[in-house]
């Protein structure tokens, strides 16, 4: 498949986590001539925060990584993911997988089982090949190395055109503390969760719960801020892990937290870069609205909108259809003050089309593969910036054809 | 535009009601030779009840024919249509336009301005040129005909590809009652609403009120549970009017509800038939929900899944993704008591495959042009049926380039 048009040009240099090795292998669970099984081991003493999606139907892997990050933290742990096989709906086999590959870890690794944390991705309904796996543990414990977080960003890959990562590095007191992570997602990728994998490390020291709340916070504000085609995920995880090596107590710092945000939201545009058949990538900022709820109501509105999707992808500046999709948000609205802006130029004011309106500056506006929608509900302060892409005949292309 | 595969072999014939005549005329709205306004006249006595869309940004007529359903009934009657522009996001030249053409009407034919119901649908926010329709209402006036059904279901298509109609006879206490409808609708179609523009003409007797009742009741089970894109429009109307000409009273009678129950279903049905690039009509039965709502919601995010849509256009078994779509709803689900069909094929139970599931006989089965799916999550007795069609290269050609 070609690379997206919308992707960076390279892969990002990402600073190894003292801490934190990698190893990749080929266990051939679906794809042939590919890395498909990644596993991470973390130092002892390492804060684990995650978060997941929240369908009700959601993967063994998930459930079984929901109930062991309350788990007191202590010694080593483990991140084990697969691509190629989501184990999602996969009843009694599912959990006997996990427990399988969870144990095989342990056993190899010393890594406690409930330390060892596990994600699948790909195929729904489909019983996972754990062997296929185990099989691969040994040669993954061996090849252990702190460079080598490309792989496995490549090696979590499955319908994305590229690989995914981002780095920062913070000064903490006159000391510099170091964050790196991978993503994968492209398509049925859609907020209210954690709409993908997301791994993140960092050297920094801070505890498991105040670790837990800033990468909630956050995640409300990146992660949980894109979608492709508003289909929700059986399997999606974000684990962040904090080894502590850098020695540097990054609790109640605001630079660590700012830092972080750049790295979520980096990673987050990169899955909507990456989205099926994606060939712009649309950022949509509501203000405004009644709440803070309603410009994402209406924010998610507009960006899930086939209509509007299409029109973009057809660089049509149909701002028509922007007003259907603020009217069916279920949020507050008045007609006759709500504004709409594609880029700088305001298209709808004042209950109708702007009065200096012009159809050539718009549409010439429309031929940028990055664009901003703008609306101004007009009637209280509440904000939400949304991120999406168009929907196009690549999208139908890919989709219509995956599993087989 | 070639007619849908799903249409109907061709226009029903509908029988003329007492009391009601048609005239459609060509006022170059927006499109090149063809009708493009409909006026129908209703004699006096005609009882008038409708469903609107409940979008926050509905039309100037939407808002204009709310208005006037609550008063009295009394005198003549009279809808006017046009298409080509929806006079939607169009302010206060929108209400000018409506009362401008309201007056003109009558003007023209006597019919009180407060029992004038207009409706239009077509391109959002462009002042609607309703100068062009004025001058054509003395031509609609003098060219009323009780047989023009059929014409005054092609003059309101825009991107229909078949013009659509429904009827039934029912008896009363020895009498027949005749029933015809006509829709126009084919994307920006989602519930919650009466998501297109319906007239249902009878020449049964009774209030008002007892007719509004029905007609919500019936609109609940019909065309809100009906969707395409999950796009709600702006602007879309039903309104079924009973004109009593038949002298029988139907009021209490089921035979008549259920009469129009199917009139409803049946029109229905047809708009998704005409789905912009629709190649499959797809009926999602859920039951064993905890409520009909829940149902309805499981029902909905299933129907409305881009990835559910595009395996169904590319007649993939994928029931991973009606997995996906239960999962997101909202509802309450149990993985484990799920169980999904794909027509008579139990394809998932139990929390995972089905123990006889078999590729090949799925894969034949999708390659129907009618199929169903059918969720049970055994958890209570909730229900509800939702009609939609798949998701095509079709409906990206036809709404990336729709408005230029």
């Amino acid at each position: 498949m070609d690379i997206s048009p919308l992707a960076p040009a390279r892969f990002p240099d990402l600073p190894e986590i003292t801490g934190v090795t990698f190893a990749t292998a080929a266990a051939g669970i679906k794809y042939k001539d590919r890395t498909d099984v990644l596993l991470a081991l973390l130092a002892p003493g390492t804060s684990v925060a995650g978060v997941f999606t929240r369908s009700a139907t959601r993967s063994a892997p998930v459930l079984d990584c929901q109930a062991k990050l309350g788990s007191d933290p202590g010694g080593a742990a483990a991140i084990l993911v697969n691509s190629g096989n989501s184990n999602a709906f996969t009843g009694g086999r599912g959990v006997t997988s996990v427990a399988a590959i969870c144990q095989a870890v342990c056993d190899e690794t010393g890594v406690a089982v409930d330390r060892v944390f596990t994600a699948s991705t790909g195929v729904i309904g489909e019983p996972l090949p754990h062997d296929r796996i185990v099989a691969k543990i040994a040669e993954l414990h061996a090849n252990q190395a702190a460079d080598a977080i490309e792989k496995a960003a490549r090696a979590i890959m499955t319908t994305d055109t590229f690989a995914k990562g981002a780095a920062a590095t913070v000064d903490v007191a006159g000391k510099p503390v170091k964050i790196a992570g991978i993503a994968k997602g492209s398509g049925m990728i859609a907020p209210d969760m954690a709409t993908m994998l997301v791994y993140i490390f960092t050297d920094a020291k801070i505890g498991q719960s105040d670790l837990q709340k800033i990468v909630s916070a956050l995640n409300a504000k990146t992660f949980n801020c894109i979608t492709v085609d508003s289909d929700t995920s059986t399997s999606d995880s974000l684990l962040m892990a904090a080894t502590g090596a850098s020695g540097v107590d990054v609790t109640g710092h605001d630079g660590f937290v700012e830092a972080l945000h750049g790295v979520m939201q980096d990673l987050a545009h990169q899955v909507v870069r990456d989205g099926e058949g994606a060939t712009k990538f649309v950022t949509v900022k509501v203000e405004g609205a009644r709440s803070d709820d309603d410009a994402h109501k209406v924010a998610l509105s507009i960006a899930n909108s086939p209509l509007v999707k299409t029109a973009i992808a057809g660089e049509d500046a149909n701002w028509g259809r922007v007003v259907m999709a603020v009217g069916k948000s279920g949020a507050a609205a008045d007609r006759d003050r709500l504004s709409i802006r594609f880029g700088d130029i305001t298209v709808a004011e004042n209950g109708w089309r702007a009065p200096n309106y012009s159809e050539e500056a718009t549409s010439a506006y429309m031929k940028n593969a990055e664009l901003e929608i703008g609306v101004d509900l007009g009637i209280g302060d509440g904000t939400s910036t949304v991120w999406t892409c168009d929907l196009t005949h690549g999208y139908i292309s890919i989709n219509a054809d995956y599993r087989s």
